[in-house]
């Protein structure tokens, strides 16, 4: 929790409160935080700044002289396309996606993903997963998060449309490396600075579960307009694999 | 588990046995094999290759037609020197560090390391940590790992002698971003195709735990020898700095 992120609601003037019991527990455990002491907080969908600790109790902290003036960083111009994971590992993803600034995220079927994913109760907790993700980060703008159970109708109906720049999809067995795909590109941006002006930058990433994808789904995507990318002779950890790739988006 | 790998002892000519427990889990539930599939295995510290399953029970199973003929893929050239992490975190970094292929890896104090971290039992499960990123990542070579509980004596006696081209340190708060240290290196040696020629590449990245280097020891890093870099506006979890800066030697 690098920045406490508050809603506009417990903002009012130059006077915040926060009674989150997470955030509470935060300040007193890891920040050990006293009376007088600033901390950075960010208004959700606003900006970031501090605040200085009025009064604190076990499930309330009063802040005073709050200014909120840095916007948020800019968000990473890509949908990323996540075939759901095991539960556990959704929550790391959802957090490092976040993070990272992934400005949309779908979650998608895939061969792989077990039809047991699609009942875990953390499907429900995607905005805890993001508040964190947002307060790791000192953001405050959450990424869309949208499910698609139905991995065909979504590829061959919908994807096509999402696609202006360019499609990958992570796949080890593939024949064209990142390096080669992103190559090209970043010469091409190697005069632009900020991150929001990737213009050229794929529109669509594509990450598979444990296990990938299977053939009929690199086929499928490839056939609408995706190219397969590997990541070098390894093989990554879903975690791994999203953080190499979408760290293009930062370098 | 993206390949078994067997002890020299298990591989006798064309025939092997796997009798690791987590493996023989794997074959039967992950992988649901039957006498007749093909494997995928590795030789620790020797080639990589298949074999045929002869026979299996509940705790052994027997290979035939086995042909270990691919070579390990390259390390990276690089020592990683981590600030020991809490514990479930140290086991995630070590698969993904074995995973992506890092040569040595130092776990260093630092101000936020818990003196409890030193006391884990995951200290000395290390070797199984290993071995989980050498089984995802299609290895058999497993990295050095070093232990260094006294940071000072460390980066001021035994660091300058490691540095022949070059050390970060991840920094969120630090002057010069990833973009800029590694455009000109990666300029130099873009007529270059492979992961051990990137001769010109840092030798050291320090990375720190959670909460990150206090100043004392970002300055006392500068002072031998290392650069702080960030990885743009967003603070990122230990793991994911640590795929996005390494991810670096991948491409």
């Amino acid at each position: 929790m690098n920045c406490l992120l508050l809603p506009a609601s417990n903002i009012v003037e130059s006077t915040a409160y926060i009674d989150d019991p997470k955030q509470i527990a935060h300040i007193h455990q890891v920040l050990k935080a006293k009376v007088g002491d600033r901390l950075k907080v960010g208004q959700l969908d606003g900006n970031i700044g501090s605040g200085v600790i009025d009064s604190m109790t076990a499930d309330l902290v009063q802040l005073k002289e709050v200014v909120l003036s840095i916007t948020p960083p800019l968000k990473l111009e890509v949908t990323v396309i996540l075939a759901l994971p095991r539960p556990k590992v959704l929550r790391r993803l959802i957090i490092d996606m976040t993070a990272i600034g992934v400005r949309d995220i779908i979650l998608i079927n895939s061969y792989r993903t077990q039809k047991s994913y699609w009942q875990s109760p953390m499907i429900h907790r995607l905005d805890e997963f993001i508040t964190e993700g947002l307060q790791q980060s000192v953001d405050t703008v959450a990424p869309s998060i949208t499910l698609k159970k139905l991995f065909k109708p979504f590829v061959e109906d919908e994807l096509p449309s999402f696609i202006e720049h360019g499609a990958i999809v992570a796949h080890p067995y593939s024949v064209c490396s990142l390096t080669e795909y992103f190559r090209p590109l970043k010469e091409h941006d190697s005069h632009r600075a900020t991150v929001s002006q990737k213009k050229n930058f794929p529109d669509i990433v594509f990450i598979g579960a444990e296990g990938g994808w299977i053939d009929y789904e690199i086929e499928l995507l490839k056939a609408n307009g995706c190219t397969a990318v590997h990541c070098g002779p390894r093989i990554l950890r879903t975690e791994a694999a999203v953080n190499v790739i979408l760290g293009q988006w930062l370098l």
